[in-house]
């Protein structure tokens, strides 16, 4: 274990050894349930001839950014900039940033981070930004990677045509101190449609958007080098369709009840091929109820935007989780079910990983009880 | 500011000197309002005859919790043992940690943190879990302080019944490494009922049957010597009625949207005489669709279970904010309204206090639009 891993351990984790003996509530990755997503995803990739920059906004860590590039990973997204930072300070390479980095203070920071991480990229949406990140950084020096924003329909970021996209890279490409890097692409409302056929017509619309978009730019002379986009949710389709040369999938490191309630592969709802490798186990603390026990975890310990948290173990089957508040949450037993006694672990999926993994310090690796090394959430919390 | 202060602003947080200068998002005190709320509740238990053990679960900081012990308070409750560890480091006193504590491994920190803080007390709900504290702590030493919970009826944590709560009380009183210090009454889920009348309705009725166990406690030979419980919605009413010896109020510091939809002192809704100390100031990323702006805070930001934040500033009036996933907001304007512009700064509530400044590192302290310090959420993601 690293010294970071030992200090994270020793203020408050708990001992090393077991599984049984963490503090909880703890996060918890099972570590034959992640090697085998990574590398699943990497077979895939590796076989259909795409990219993977996986997202970091999922882990935030750098041993997980680690084990990705391993895999064949050609870098790491960041959502935001203090995610870059958090990530290249550990030798994380091939870092993206996904959203536009807009504020004075953020541009100064973006252009010292490009000072010690030439290989970063970024977006732009905007005349405004494009012209603000040029003045930021030094000419002469190795010039900074921007991608052209393009919104898929949603109005989170990008611009809305190819005409607006060709200006943004004609302005790029003029810049001495930035080079024009590509597009991206993000469909983030698609990523959850349940149905396979239904996400895949979807994406289909969308993906005919973008190619009038990319066919306009290689028209004025500017074909994008990068097209990147995608998640675990689209990934199949998008290698389909092909026009994606890169994907930033996130989720599938983990998964979580979201993704687990989608058919990823057509095979049918499960989140096939990939395993839920992330719990949060929780003890319980109260149980003076029939049928109900209190557990140590609530909205500090799941993110809430995505419901409860399914129930992976400790409880009877059918049992369901309620919260209960800040720190607690409920065990509810099934009709004539017994809830598990006081001082019982009980082990539950994160309804959405990103937020959830966000709450914790650390990640707590497991292969089945024991309980081999703890690695930090390294950018938990940046996200300025 | 604090060498802490210093590593966190160097780190991410920004550029000394001014509010719109800090990297975004990030967490704001505005320490006029929050030195009001302090002296306001101080001065009104002083008048009252109440005791304050403020919730250090709101704001996990040991600043926060220095301002107020300095302005009365005897200690402060803790919802968690991390808590209460990370809170005993910095030096704060008088610490009460109000669910119980059962893993073994919490029961053996739980032993250490007594014997370097000999006033710490704890609740316990079960026979079981008094032996267990019992069981660690050593003869001879100070006693563990502990205090019987009581279930106001929500079945979350605390015993049902007189009988029970009596039935505890000996056994604590028997055993001479703990000592029997009271009774906690919490009653949570009466706290956010916007009408006064119908909240102090409720609490009338749940403090009658207090009383019962109070007297069955009484009349053998066990009276309670605190009987802490209440919170921010329901503390007059826990005043006026006179059975709780102390107040665990805690959202008052700061306020959020659900207590500022609350009439909390008979005057009407909108929290008074308590103001909004806290904000979450963002950055518009994106804006290519007029009437839409988008902010760098989203899921990440903002705990989710209490509703989208209600926008302080930087927007037209009637302007509302929509999660826009982990990492992004949609500021709507109003019809007819624009949209703030590319880079402006928007200043919103927190919905939901408590969850929502543990997201954070560090609150960044101002006077108007200086910024004046830094201080660590010392606690943060303390929940084990």
């Amino acid at each position: 274990m690293t010294t970071a891993s030992h200090r994270l351990h020793g203020a408050s984790i708990g001992e090393p050894g077991s599984r049984a003996a963490l503090n909880t509530p703890a996060l918890v990755l099972d570590l034959d349930a992640f090697e085998a997503n990574v590398l699943a995803m990497a077979a895939w990739a590796r076989e259909r001839g795409v990219a993977l920059r996986p997202h970091a906004k999922t882990h935030k860590s750098a041993h997980v950014a680690r084990a990705q590039l391993a895999a064949g990973a050609v870098g790491l997204c960041c959502a935001k900039l203090g995610e870059a930072e958090a990530l290249a300070a550990e030798g994380v390479t091939g870092l993206h940033i996904t959203s536009p980095v807009v504020a004075a203070p953020a541009v100064a920071r973006l252009a010292a981070l490009h000072a010690r991480a030439p290989d970063l990229s970024v977006v732009a949406d905007h005349p405004t930004n494009i012209a603000a990140l040029a003045a930021a950084l030094p000419v002469g020096g190795p010039p900074l990677r921007v991608l052209v924003d393009v919104d898929p329909g949603i109005h989170r970021t990008g611009v809305a045509s190819a005409e607006a996209a060709l200006a943004l890279a004609r302005l790029i490409s003029k810049r001495p101190s930035l080079s024009y890097a590509g597009v991206q692409f993000y469909c983030g409302v698609q990523q959850h449609i349940a149905s396979y056929a239904e996400r895949r017509a979807a994406i289909e619309d969308r993906t005919a958007f973008l190619s009038t978009v990319l066919r306009a730019l290689a028209d004025a002379g500017l074909p994008a080098p990068l097209v990147t986009g995608g998640g675990t949710g689209t990934h199949r389709i998008d290698a389909d369709l092909g026009v994606l040369t890169e994907l930033q999938v996130g989720s599938y490191v983990f998964m979580d009840r979201e993704y687990g309630d989608c058919d990823l592969d057509g095979s049918g709802p499960g989140g096939a091929p990939f395993r839920t490798a992330l719990a949060i186990d929780a003890t319980v603390v109260s149980a003076n109820t029939p049928g109900l026990a209190t557990l140590d975890a609530g909205l500090k310990a799941f993110a809430a935007d995505a419901g409860p948290p399914p129930i992976l173990a400790g409880a009877a089957p059918g049992s369901r989780y309620r919260f209960m508040g800040d720190e607690h949450g409920l065990v509810m037993a099934p009709p004539g079910g017994s809830a598990p006694p006081l001082g019982a672990r009980v082990s539950l999926a994160a309804p959405h990983c990103d937020p959830t993994v966000n709450l914790y310090d650390a990640l707590h690796v497991v292969r089945g009880d024991a309980l081999v090394d703890i690695w930090p959430v390294t950018a938990r919390g940046r996200s300025a």
